[in-house]
């Protein structure tokens, strides 16, 4: 998840880990005050107390510095889930995932960072392709896991393309938040989990 | 749609209606090539060969301007549909919107213009209040009125919120389009109003 090279005494290993947060930090926190295109190596290295130097042995550009801050700091400390969870109950998983998501885009500690990098995307092609490969297409893989479950244990239709599927139950949610076109509660994430499986289900 | 005063003697309309098309004509390309921050009056009105004092004087905003060459130039010449079809067959109808909307999402016409609008409107509060009030509610109202009247045929659910019932189904294609996770294709807008229409129909 990260490009820093692990060496020297534990007494160095901790400072540089020390470090690294405080970058990590520093990037997300300011991507979401100033946008993409005028978030700077100085900036960080100024916010973070640390050399531009420091950031440049880390890290190949801005925008891998940036993933890696997404990948830290979105994530729980233990790493976080490499799976969905998968109790049996397809429309209850689907409810706490959705959840989750909305209340992470809800959060304003979350809301700005995630939009400045979400626009970034949509026009810049070679961060568009860094994010699907680093971030985005490892989370979709995910998604398509637990709903390749469901479909093996009949939950969806037999035929049900799971591309689609994520789109189904995703897609409204985003568009929702990114467009602020409605309110973004637990409430509408529930429906749509509803309305999607309804849609997604076997055929009787 | 406008904010130009129709006055003078009928040449001097036609002249002030050709100089609002080729102003109108001139934002919405430039939006495309150069994005929002940098769209310009002074490099419109350089593209249009007019000058800028004849912008000024029709527009308060470059976000008004903008706004109206969308309204202009993403209608048919006829000033566009006042409502989506209704030949009475929703799946149908909502097909032939969906295909044209994807139609024109893939066309490069089209495709950088709505992109730096759309990722404007993410970042900026006010323009995206103006595009809620002049472009993106109407066009919402329409849509909403064409499931209204599905709802009211008994062919969605009694039950069924119209907002969410729009997101379902436009939410996964704009979002497609927007961060291009996969194929934006005719045959996708068929899918995702099949499914989406089966989660929203009337439970039996």
């Amino acid at each position: 998840m990260t490009t820093q090279r692990r060496s020297g005494t534990p007494d160095s290993r901790r400072r540089s880990e020390t470090s690294r947060r405080a970058i990590l930090t520093a990037a997300f926190d300011l991507v979401g005050e100033v946008g993409y295109a005028k978030l700077s190596i100085e900036g960080i290295a100024a916010r973070a107390g640390v050399g531009k130097q420091t950031i440049y042995r880390w890290w190949p550009s801005k925008g891998a510095l940036l993933f890696d801050a997404f990948l830290t700091l979105a994530e729980p400390p233990d790493g976080g889930p490499t799976a969905l969870p998968d109790t049996g109950d397809l429309e209850a998983d689907l409810k706490l995932v959705l959840r989750a998501t909305v209340e992470e885009l809800r959060d304003p500690r979350y809301d700005g960072p995630m939009r400045a990098l979400h626009t970034e995307i949509v026009n810049d092609p070679a961060l568009a392709a860094e994010y699907a490969e680093r971030l985005g297409g490892p989370m979709r893989e995910l998604k398509k896991e637990r709903l390749r479950a469901a479909r093996h244990a009949g939950q969806l239709a037999e035929d049900v393309d799971l591309d689609l599927a994520v789109d189904m139950i995703f897609g409204p949610v985003l568009d929702r938040w990114l467009h602020r076109t409605g309110p973004l509660t637990a409430a509408f994430a529930d429906r749509v989990v509803e309305t999607a499986l309804r849609g997604l289900s076997p055929r009787r």
